[in-house]
């Protein structure tokens, strides 16, 4: 018998830890089930995810077939040691070169992972030691991962790595460089330029970026960024690393969201949507060259579970679903409608300063101006207003993520346009009350 | 259909990278399957699998009550992102407190995390950032627990965090300080006091070991070893964190290898033996009062699939066939019966050095001469006679884990006696060969 919603919370609570949270302010919601973009609580409500929880479970949740493939390798062979072969590593090694058009897979279990080791195995092939990194980015919580982000939840656990340098972000909205369309001279490649000179071209590894920065803001580049990119890392013999793991296997429409953009990094980390979290399952595609270099030289990583059997059956079966089930066509058309919609926001709501979208990848930024560009909740903190936006769609059982001044919208990519409308009159009820909290202060103000 | 040996081999090969390995050298083992002590290899020899894998496969290959739990969750929930409230979460939270009399769990995929966030842990509570870890370690990958290993295999990524300072060992066969058990005072332990205090005892936020260390020698520490480090941290209000991803969960014949020794430590971290690898997960375990510290701080850690419902399920249907079938139970006589037929082997063959056990966790060390205990392989390396003996056990499929100058028997907690009596019988003929080398050598140097 299924234990009630106070049981399964009380249990979570007394004896487990929640991430990134002050444990008296953990306020779970409990989960029993579900299927494609709705999940079942213990109370038996159904809840529309936008969020696709961590933007993860692009095939909805309980996809039968997923279910299915990892039974049938439960069945067969739960677990073997990095060291061995498997029928489901070398396929589903394969399907990667084939999607990405890149060489060989390294296995681990998340994004973090796989950030460590692409940045470990830059730095082995190269012989350099400096990585370049964006302000605005995340690229998971150990050590090494974390201080290559440059997400505020660095802070309190840094000094970390030694030989991470950070760049400025293609925040057009608001641009670091304080450029507009027409001045602007693509200053946050050419200032890539400058650090490279300045810490010596002979130095740096890397250059590893989010292929579209998520949880920092979701920051879809100009046309032209990644060509630029690509270049300099050419010019200067630095390997390009972008870290897929959210924006990459189907979010945006395709397999890597650099595929937008016509280029091909060196070396591409995933997570997420590898297997939309049905199991664990990380991985670091590298290019000939890099899988050439290792022929010979030593991989100096490794993990107990890399290239588990069970995570590596449920990516296959994930990635079989995507293209029987043309959910990254779904993405790409039900992505051009919520473009639309997005851009409808923009221009009827006051509060909506921004929006940035490429696919099913999309983000929603609010302020209390246009003109000024005031952010609705200041970076790295929260506002009454943004706690008012989530909890209206709260009350509408729509499980959505916001963070600093953003909401998300980045649903499962089997959702339905009827789904998304109902999410998008949800989310346009709680811009209105936004709008009329900003107004009544403006009033005030003006009364001053 | 099963594919072939060759075609498994040729796309793990063609397709995915090997850990720890240059690739060219990469002669890979298959597997489709297994039962208990075996697992079977595509041309359909059964291996007798000593090395538990990597020393985690406590309960065997394939075991059905496992399995079964596997697939029984995976139609219930695959996914629940970590800020929900699952049933196995929580009963897997509660079911840890219970058996380690700690607190509450964090979960994570596998131990490098497990101790990345231990640390973390660690210095958020305490406001101190140093960590003494000890020179024969391995505590994971990822660049915090790589940093805090003393294992070889951190040199090549080094530098690595700060804070990280290290300590000798409790290797009574080559003793760091060159005592004898006559002239032994535990300056193992002593010697800690004085890095104490040269560190300053306000800087050292935790010492960190293996519950007994594993792939760096299976040191088992003197019985008073634990009571005075204990002491030690409790004088300087420091924590005192033990990794027991390998030596805990039944390794041992206990959940955790401390308790042979009748200390609680403040942070316990798990993975390998949690589940037996069928499902990738890791756990740090916390006291009470870490616990309550964070109720109202902020825990500064997380990652996706924190608490995958999944994993959580697997554990608990580990840690049930643990105490339903009595394995802990079995390690304890099988490791009596092991313990004995080692100490034979020490007193019977000229390369065997030393001999160490606690439960089924045990190694053989071997030497080239007894009296100067030159090793038969050098630190951080192998040779022609490793790799005989490797070798012999190899054509006998028996499947055991060697490094450097150590042969490990760790076979899975279900081991029977007959199964035992194998493998003992084919690793005593591989000591023998080995004897025979060194006894020709020695002829030959006398020659010269």
């Amino acid at each position: 018998m299924t234990p009630s919603r106070e049981e399964i919370v009380s249990e979570n609570r007394e004896y487990t830890l929640f991430s990134w949270s002050v444990q008296s302010a953990a306020n779970p919601i409990t989960m029993v089930g579900g299927h494609g973009s709705h999940f079942v609580d213990a109370d038996g409500n159904e809840w529309l995810d936008i969020a696709s929880q961590l933007i993860n479970i692009n095939v909805g949740h309980q996809h039968p077939k997923v279910i299915e493939a990892i039974k049938k390798q439960v069945d067969e062979l739960c677990f073997a040691a990095p060291a061995f072969a498997t029928e489901a590593r070398g396929k589903l090694g394969k399907k990667l070169a084939e999607v990405t058009g890149l060489a060989k897979s390294f296995f681990t279990l998340g994004g973090s992972e796989a950030n460590e080791n692409a940045m470990k195995i830059a730095r082995l092939v190269t012989g350099r030691d400096k990585i370049i990194t964006r302000y605005r980015s995340y690229h998971g919580a150990t050590m090494g991962s974390m201080t290559a982000s440059g997400d505020p939840r660095r802070w309190p656990v840094e000094p970390g790595i030694p030989g991470i340098v950070r760049a400025f972000d293609p925040y057009c909205y608001r641009c670091p460089f304080g450029k507009e369309p027409t001045s602007c001279r693509r200053e946050c490649v050419s200032h890539i330029e400058e650090i490279i000179q300045m810490e010596g071209p002979h130095n740096v590894a890397a250059i590893m970026v989010e292929g579209i920065t998520g949880s920092n803001g979701l920051l879809v580049p100009p046309d032209d960024y990644y060509p630029k990119l690509r270049a300099l890392c050419d010019k200067y013999d630095i390997l390009l690393i972008t870290d897929e793991v959210m924006s990459g296997f189907g979010r945006t429409g395709t397999y890597l969201s650099t595929q937008h953009y016509g280029i091909l990094p060196d070396i591409v980390t995933s997570a997420k949507g590898l297997t939309s979290g049905y199991m664990p399952l990380g991985a670091v595609i590298v290019n000939q060259r890099i899988a050439d270099f290792f022929e010979n030289s030593m991989l100096w990583g490794g993990l107990t579970y890399s290239s588990h059997p069970v995570s590596c059956a449920a990516a296959l079966a994930n990635l079989q679903v995507y293209e029987e089930e043309h959910l990254f066509e779904n993405a790409t058309l039900l992505g051009a409608y919520l473009a639309e919609r997005l851009e409808g926001m923009r221009a009827s709501y006051a509060c909506v300063g921004d929006v940035r979208y490429k696919g099913l990848f999309t983000v929603i930024e609010l302020v209390r101006d246009k003109e000024t560009k005031e952010p609705l909740a200041p970076f790295n903190g929260t506002s009454p207003e943004m706690q008012k936006l989530a909890g209206h769609l709260k009350s509408k059982y729509l499980y959505a993520f916001s963070r600093f001044n953003m909401l998300w919208i980045c649903p499962p990519l089997v959702i339905t346009k009827d789904e998304l409308d109902f999410a998008l009159s949800a989310i346009e009820e709680g811009l209105a009350l936004v709008d009329e909290i900003i107004g009544a202060r403006q009033v005030v103000s003006a009364d001053d």
